[in-house]
């Protein structure tokens, strides 16, 4: 299985890149690793490791797109960057079957839609990253949590349809539920655009809905799918993700200035601090997929380390082996005759 | 000084309510509390406790509006709920320096606007609470978090303009510094709303703009005050309390299943999770004003205790002490010189 890794992106690149890109194929035998970029940087980088195996193919892309470029700009007018080559290749190559890169949020996103397409019928892909929760078993899908800052209600019925056939290609479940964010759970809170999608969503037969909830419900794991615009996911990640750092930093700051007991308790509690942190390290659950376009596209981290870049690959393998193209172009194509040309 | 409560609004009321109420009138000697509810139940609860002072007077309300009543239909028909008696005597008893309700959010908003009334000069009042952060002796104020989910950019630079003004009255801030609320910190990224909001931020002379942020600052303490819409703020509020309600639930999850070295290690810890709560409790930091009113009114959490009353019944002597009224009508006029007719 060939997946190809944008290794001059993110802020721990090439480094940690191809250390994950190493890690990948040492562990995972049917992998095979394709890194875009300065060919002899990334030659060196495998020597530091000491990597002399044959999983790993470079393919020379001299520039590197920045978070300062513009986006668009920058993915049509910097075609040996090492984000545009992986872009062309994850087109191009058949038994390609995903990509990861660690690069600017703008410029992955752009280049997902103008570079590797829109499924047919998808009107705008969406980032959809699974969330950690209460229960150590469930995470929750968060659909758009950065695409589309700028969101219509006929955009957010289809992350509901996509994040449903997502969630059940990947997770088995059933009759995923499905809710909608809002500012609380009355039907008669929310801005304008969430009073008309939850009218479209409440009247759509191929999703369970089960109504709107509030940001205080975001990790209950209660619910399979979190439908909201862009622009609100983002906020709704990152400041849970704010509040995880400042927690975990306070509590810090608490147990080194209480005393001899509680430095001991610390100590104690080391490895269960350990244990709090891989249940609900976002970093470890991987990078967020752009659900809608014609492949696996993987946005990770930007401060993505190697463990990250392992875990996308992992992550690009579940996704392939869960038949979830196949299983989107044919519920997309459903839906679109459902829903007939009310787009149009 | 007089402050008006609620005794029927929130999860506990009004039995929390009132504790909260006796505890301020036994706790500072300068407060007197006016209760307005059901006049018998009211009684009982004071009976209860044991209350036999004269600095409690109850106003009877017999009727209670609830979570489920149309917020302005409420406000409008039910004149004999504890929520319209309260606001009716802030807005005409000028000895009545603020009010509390833990009640419905809508209802307290819209009753603030309709019965309490604005400000000469401002256009939307905005709900602006503390939000605890890193640093034990910083707070940033986060304007609007949930009166105005529909907002305009001329909305969010008068967000500003208040927080501002707020900040620097209660906590002696010279320059607060402001920030907007994006999906990333490039002027670039945010949608239609946030970039023209930061353009005319930008250009405010009255203000110490310092750009965009994203969610993952949310709390790092950086910033004095945190403008965006009502709907992206009370996304970003919630989330932070459902990470740290989460947060709290899987290290006690994992602190009982992680064998007697770490029971031991949270006894031993006992305290310093106390004092942990305590810094990043959004219950202690109090309630939520209702900035831009003519009075000072609080909205105090759905689930508040008497602790979170008492809170708040602090937190109106505190504003009230800043002069903040005086300050904010004169830093609305002198801005709305500055604006000129744009909003017309």
């Amino acid at each position: 299985m060939k997946i190809v890794i944008d290794a001059f992106g993110g802020d721990y690149s090439p480094s940690e890149i191809v250390k994950g890109a190493v890690t990948a194929v040492n562990l995972i035998d049917e992998v095979e690793i394709i890194l875009t970029g300065d060919k002899e940087k990334i030659e060196n980088e495998l020597k530091e490791i000491g990597y002399t195996g044959t999983k790993i193919e470079i393919v020379h892309a001299p520039d590197v797109i920045s978070c300062d470029d513009s986006p668009t700009m920058a993915i049509r007018r910097k075609s040996e960057s090492s984000l545009v080559k992986a872009l062309s290749i994850l087109k191009e190559q058949d038994d390609v079957v995903g990509m990861v890169s660690a690069g600017s949020t703008g410029a992955v996103l752009a280049g997902g839609l103008f570079i590797v397409g829109r499924m047919e019928g998808v009107k705008r892909p969406a980032l959809a990253p699974f969330l950690p929760t209460l229960f150590e078993d469930k995470k929750t899908l968060l659909i758009d949590c950065g695409a589309n800052v700028d969101s219509k209600p006929e955009y957010l019925l289809q992350f509901a349809i996509m994040g449903s056939i997502y969630v059940k290609a990947m997770r088995g479940v059933e009759n995923p539920k499905v809710v909608l964010l809002s500012n609380g759970v009355e039907e008669s809170k929310g801005n304008d655009l969430v009073h008309k999608a939850h009218e479209l969503l409440k009247n759509c037969p191929e999703i369970n809905f089960c109504g709107n909830i509030e940001g205080r419900d975001l990790l209950s794991g209660e619910f399979d799918v979190i439908v909201t615009d862009g622009f609100a996911g983002n906020v709704a990640m990152k400041s849970a993700e704010s509040t995880i750092n400042t927690f975990t930093a306070v509590l810090k700051q608490e147990i080194k200035s209480g005393g001899l007991g509680s430095k001991i308790g610390g100590l104690l509690l080391k490895n269960t601090f350990k244990k709090l942190k891989h249940r609900i390290n976002y970093t470890e659950v991987g990078g967020s997929p752009f659900l809608g376009l014609e492949k696996i596209l993987i946005k990770s981290h930007g401060s993505s380390k190697a463990k990250t870049i392992y875990t996308c690959v992992l992550q690009i393998m579940e996704i392939h082996k869960s038949n979830y193209i196949q299983n989107m172009r044919e519920g997309i194509a459903k839906s679109n005759v459902i829903e007939g040309e009310s787009d149009k």
